[in-house]
């Protein structure tokens, strides 16, 4: 039987985190794209800044191609035992692609406006989290120079972040239900 | 006092128009930015198919520039008597600018996947709405191209047309208290 992968795309600080963690509760397996970064970081004794991660994410697309990091993770996934597999921060349209090609996939984007996002990641102070208006404006457009939007505009679910994480709860259930594979 | 607008995105499909006539019979004035296109197709004597409007679209952008069809819709509004207007059809980040340089502005995606959206327009028959699935991803790709994903993963808020027609006037009740004009 071939795996099932739900793909969470989003902007910074839309949620997509959180989202992951829901799913990590029911005992679905949880695969992160930025952990793929971190990890690099790390092997090059890099600080985890925004700066530095951005870097090496634009880097490693740039030498191997926008879907680089989703073949790393592929390989990765291909050596699990797990039948579900969730991969938080999904980037591209060619990355759903990547998973496509190998799995069966749900895609879903975890929506915030960019003021909720925003006043959120200023409250979280996570090392990789931008403090100021200007940075946290840089990276989402650096974000949607991966064509990330697109991502989100093509997504096969939706959900909404904005209120209260009661709110959030009753969206994931609802998502449950959507996908079908619970 | 400042004109109050607000500003309808989404996909081809997704519910626009139907969000937009929700407005109109609540006494909102309603600016189609693809009417603007459509008039330019007639004063050309060209008919309405897809090709031809999309060519016009694009046509129109590259000579006058990305945000040329907002700017003639601000002349149209400019001249309305209307308090509040809503304009239907946004298609980039840079159309939001040019309307919200003039009036307040508050952006809504309407968002529906790829699978709802393409079982939609096949049903619908309009004529520039297409009735095979390569002119309908082809016309997805031109939206996307023109940044459209943009426009809705950076908009204020999201409203989701997945499910019944009632599920979708709950979404616009609940629309109108967040954006909190009426």
């Amino acid at each position: 039987m071939a795996k099932k992968l739900i793909l969470i795309t989003g902007m910074s600080g839309s949620g997509k985190t959180t989202l992951a963690n829901k799913f990590r509760v029911r005992g679905v397996a949880v695969v992160t794209m930025g952990d793929v970064i971190r990890g690099l970081a790390r092997e090059k004794g890099l600080p985890p800044t925004p700066e530095n991660l951005g870097r090496l994410a634009t880097g490693i697309r740039e030498e191997g191609g926008d879907d680089a990091v989703a073949k790393l993770c592929v390989e990765k996934i291909d050596k699990m035992p797990d039948d579900i597999v969730l991969v938080d921060g999904i980037r591209s349209i060619r990355e759903v692609e990547v998973f496509g090609d190998r799995f069966e996939v749900a895609s879903v984007a975890v929506f915030a406006s960019q003021k909720t996002r925003y006043a959120r990641l200023t409250a979280r102070g996570r090392s990789d989290d931008p403090s100021e208006l200007a940075t946290f404006k840089a990276r989402d457009d650096r974000e949607l120079s991966f064509s990330l939007s697109n991502a989100i505009a093509l997504a096969d679910y939706i959900v909404l972040n904005e209120g209260s994480l009661e709110d959030f709860e009753d969206e994931f259930v609802n998502l449950l239900t959507l996908i079908g594979w619970f």
